[in-house]
C-alpha cells in the first residue's frame, strides 16, 4: 500500500510543505527514517534529526520554525504525536483487515458464525461453537466444541481454544497461545489418577493475551480473566485462577491453582505465585518475585522470593551485598572481646 | 448432551427425590450451581448451599436429613463424592469421544495406523510412523517420520512430535507441546557450528504433559520420561535428560542437559536445574528453586537459588529479612567497643 | 535407510575388520550400542565398552590395538571422532532432506518462492512473502504477509511468522516458535488503550531458535537478532530488543523492551533482564540471574537477583547460608557487652 503526502495531509487535516507527491509505504522513527517511510517530530530533543532524516515525509507541528533545509516533505498539524498515533492505528487496521472464510478451513456444520468473519486456511471450528461478528480467525487456529468467541475478537495463527472456553468481545490473542487445557491435578495417593478437569475458561471483554501462553480450564467452575486484563508472552495460569479487571502481567509469570488476583495489579516478568492465595487490588510485584502468602493490603509493592515489601527488601539486600564485610566485623568484635 | 434425573439415578444406583424429569447438561460446584447443572453435597460445611443452589439436580448422601425446602431434584447415594467423581469421568469420556479420520488430515501411506483412531482436520502423520489403537490425534497435530504413538494416547490440538519420538500407552499431551526438537548444543570454539542432534525422545506409559512444553531429543541416545511422569505447562527439558517414574513437575521448570532425576520427586513451579546432575528419589523442590549440585540423599526438600535444605534456608531467610537491623546492632557493638 | 559396513568405510575412507556386510540404520553411543547401530571409540576411557557393545559396527582409530575378541565389525580411520561427526551430519542431512510443495499447503499467488523449497501439508505462505532457495517449511507453519525467509532456512512444524518479519539465510527455527507478535504496550492512563505495534522482527543469518519461543515485533523500527545468535527453548524477547552476534541464550530467558545485548554473551537458563538496558559484549549470566541495571564493562560474570559480580555474590551467599549462626554470634556479643 502506498500513500502520497497529499492523501495523508487530507486524512490528518494538515498542511503540506514540499513535494505533495512524495509517497510512503511504512512508518519509522525520525532517527531511523528510511526513504519510503513517514515519521514525526514531537519531542524537541529530536529536532536535529529533522535535518538529517531520510524519511520521505515527516509530520511536524504548526508552530515548528525551521532553521535549515529539510529534504523530507513536511505535513504540519496541531499535534504531531496525536497525528502519528492516528496513522499507526489506520496502518494496523489496514494490515489486519483480513476477511472471508477460506475453503481450506473447517467449520463444523453445527457452529454458529456471525457476519463478516475471517477464517484463514487450516483453521478449525468445532461443534456448536459460537463465533461473533467481525471475528478474525487466522490460519491454523483451533476452536473446540461449544466454545464462544465474542464480536471483534482476533485469534492469531495457531491459537488453540479448548472446548467450552468463552472469550469476550474485542479480545486479541496472539499466536500459539493455548486456552482451556487441563489443570494439573493428580492423586499421588490413589495410583496417580488424574482428577477430571471439566470446568472451563472465561475471558471477558477487552483482554489481550501474548504469544505461547497456557491458561488451564477449571477443575469445576471457571478460570476467569476479567475485563481488560493484559498478558505478555509465555504466561501460565493454573485451574480456577481468577484475575481482576485491568491487571497487567509481564512475560513468563506463573499463577498456581485457585489463586485470586485483584484489579489493577502490575506484575513484572518471571513472577510466580503459589496456589490458593488472595492478592489485593493494585498490588505491584517486581521482576522474578515469588509470592507465597496472600496479600491483603491494596496498593503495596513486593520484591524477592519469598517476597516482602519492597523498601524493606531493598534495605536487606544492600546488607546482603556486603555480608562478607559484616561477618568480618563480627569476627573482629569477637577477637576484641577476648 | 442432556441427561434426566432418572437417567443419572440409574447410572449411580441412586434414589430420586423431586422431579425425575429435571435435566442437566453440565456439572457445577454447589455454591456456584446454575440451572441445567448437577452438583453434589459431601462436605457438611457446604450444607447451607443446598437450600440456596440453583443447580437442577444435587447428589446427596442417603443419611442426609433435610432441614428446609430444596428446589433442586435430589439423588441420594451412599457416597456423594464418589458418585460425582464417576459422573466427572463419564462426562469427560463423552466429551473426548472423538473418532474417525478426517479427509482433511494427511496420513503418510507408509504409516501404520491402529484401529479406532481419531485423526482430526489438518493433522499430519509422517512416513513409517506407527499409531496404536484408540489413539486420538486432534486437529493440527504433527507426528514426524518414524514416530511411535502407543495405544489410547491423546495428542491435543497442535502438538508437534518430531521424527523418531516414541510415546507410550495411555499418555495425554496437551496443545502446543513440542517433543523432539534439537538439543541446544553448539561449538563456540569451532565457528559456532551446530552439534547434530540425532538421538530421540522416549516417553513411557501413563505420562501426562501440559500445554506448550518443549522437550528436546538427545544428542545421541534418548531423552527419557519414565512411566507415570506428570508435567504441568511450559516446561523445558534439555537433551539427554532422564526423569524417573511418577515424578511431578509444576509449570515453567527447566532441566539442563544430561541431568537425571529420580522417582517420585515433587518439583514446584519455575524450578531450574543445571545440566549433568543426579537428583535422588523423592526429592522435593519449592517454587523458584535453583539446583546447581547433585542431590544424593533421597526424600529431602530444597529451597533457594542456589538451593539448600529447606529448614536451614528458612532460618537464614528469617535473618535476611531483618538484615538491616542486624547490621545496626553490629554498628552499635562497634561503637560500644571504642 | 540401511547402510553396510563397506558403504560406510567407503564414505569415511576407512578399513574394514570383520563382516563387510554388517548393516546399520542408526547411530549410538558405544556404551548404549544396540544391534543395527554404528558407534565409535575415541576416548580411551571407553575402551572397555568395545569388547561388550552390541553395536553392529564401531569406528575406531588406526592405532588401536585390540586386547580381546570384538563382535562388532570395525572400521579403522585416522580420527574416530571426526569420522563419527561426519556420519552424524550426513545422517541429519538425509533425515531432513524434505522437498516438494504439498498440494495441501497454501501459498499466496503473490508470494515469491525460490527453487527447491519444501512446503509441507497445511503450511501457509501469505501475500507478497518472499521465500528463498532451499527453504524448508514444515507442516502447519504460518508465514505472514510480506515476510522474507532467506536461503537454506528451515522452519520446523507449526512455526508462526507474523507479517513483515525478515529472516536471514541458514537459520533454523524449531517447532511452535512465534516471531513477530505484538509488543506488550498499553496505556493505563488512557483507558488501557493498546499502543499499535507496527515495527517488525529482523533475524540475521545463521541464527538458531529453539521450540516455543516468543519474539515480539518492535513498536516502531525492528527487534533484531544479529548473525549467529543461538536460542534455546521458551525464550521471550520483547519489542525493540537487539541481541548481538553469537550471543547464546539458554532456556526460558526474558528480555524486557528496548534492551540491547552485546556480542558473544553467554546467558544461562531462566535469566531475566528488565527493559531499556545496555549489556556489554562477552557478559556471562548464571542461571536465574535477574539483571536490573546496564552492564558497561565487557567480559564480566553476574549472579543473583538483582545481580552483581559473581565472586562477590558467592562470598555474600556463603555468609547467607550461615546467617542464623552469625545472628547468634551478634546476640552473644551483645550479652557479653552488658
Amino acid at each position: 500500500m502506498k500513500f502520497s503526502a497529499s492523501q495523508i495531509a487530507g486524512l490528518l487535516n494538515g498542511t503540506i510543505e514540499g513535494d505533495a507527491n512524495a509517497s510512503i509505504s511504512t512508518l519509522s522513527k525520525i532517527e531511523e527514517g528510511v526513504p519510503g517511510s513517514i515519521s514525526f517530530l514531537s519531542n524537541p530533543k529530536y529536532t536535529a534529526y529533522l535535518y538529517q532524516t531520510q524519511a520521505s515525509i515527516v509530520i511536524v507541528e504548526n508552530t515548528l520554525e525551521l532553521t535549515g533545509p529539510v529534504s523530507a516533505t513536511l505535513i504540519r498539524v496541531e499535534s504531531a504525536a496525536a497525528a502519528f498515533a492516528t496513522l499507526l492505528e489506520m496502518y494496523n487496521q489496514v494490515k489486519l483487515n483480513k476477511s472471508g472464510i477460506s475453503p481450506q478451513s473447517f467449520i463444523s456444520p453445527s457452529a454458529k458464525v456471525g457476519t463478516n468473519i475471517y477464517a484463514g486456511e487450516f483453521s478449525f471450528v468445532g461443534e456448536n461453537a459460537v463465533i461473533g461478528n467481525n471475528v478474525k480467525i487466522y490460519p491454523q487456529v483451533y476452536i473446540g466444541d461449544n466454545a464462544v468467541i465474542g464480536d471483534n475478537t482476533t485469534l492469531f495463527a495457531g491459537v488453540k481454544i479448548y472446548s467450552e472456553t468463552q472469550i469476550g468481545k474485542n479480545c486479541i490473542i496472539h499466536a500459539g497461545t493455548v486456552i482451556g487445557s487441563d489443570g494439573f491435578r493428580f492423586n499421588p495417593e490413589n495410583d496417580h489418577k488424574k482428577v477430571p478437569q471439566i470446568g472451563n475458561v472465561i475471558i471477558e471483554d477487552d483482554v489481550e493475551i501474548g504469544a505461547n501462553c497456557a491458561i488451564d480450564r477449571a477443575t469445576l467452575g471457571s478460570t476467569i480473566l476479567r475485563k481488560g486484563v493484559k498478558f505478555d508472552n509465555l504466561i501460565h495460569i493454573a485451574h480456577n485462577v481468577e484475575i481482576g479487571e485491568h491487571t497487567y502481567f509481564a512475560a513468563q509469570g506463573v499463577v498456581g491453582g485457585s489463586t485470586k488476583i485483584g484489579k489493577n495489579c502490575m506484575i513484572s516478568g518471571q513472577v510466580g505465585m503459589v496456589g490458593h492465595l488472595q492478592i489485593a487490588d493494585r498490588t505491584t510485584m517486581t521482576a522474578q518475585t515469588g509470592i507465597s502468602k496472600s496479600i491483603t493490603k491494596p496498593g503495596e509493592t513486593y520484591m524477592g522470593s519469598p517476597a516482602f515489601e519492597i523498601s524493606k527488601y531493598r534495605k536487606a539486600y544492600i546488607q546482603f551485598r556486603n555480608l562478607e564485610a559484616l561477618a568480618k566485623r563480627v569476627e573482629q568484635l569477637e577477637k576484641q572481646g577476648k
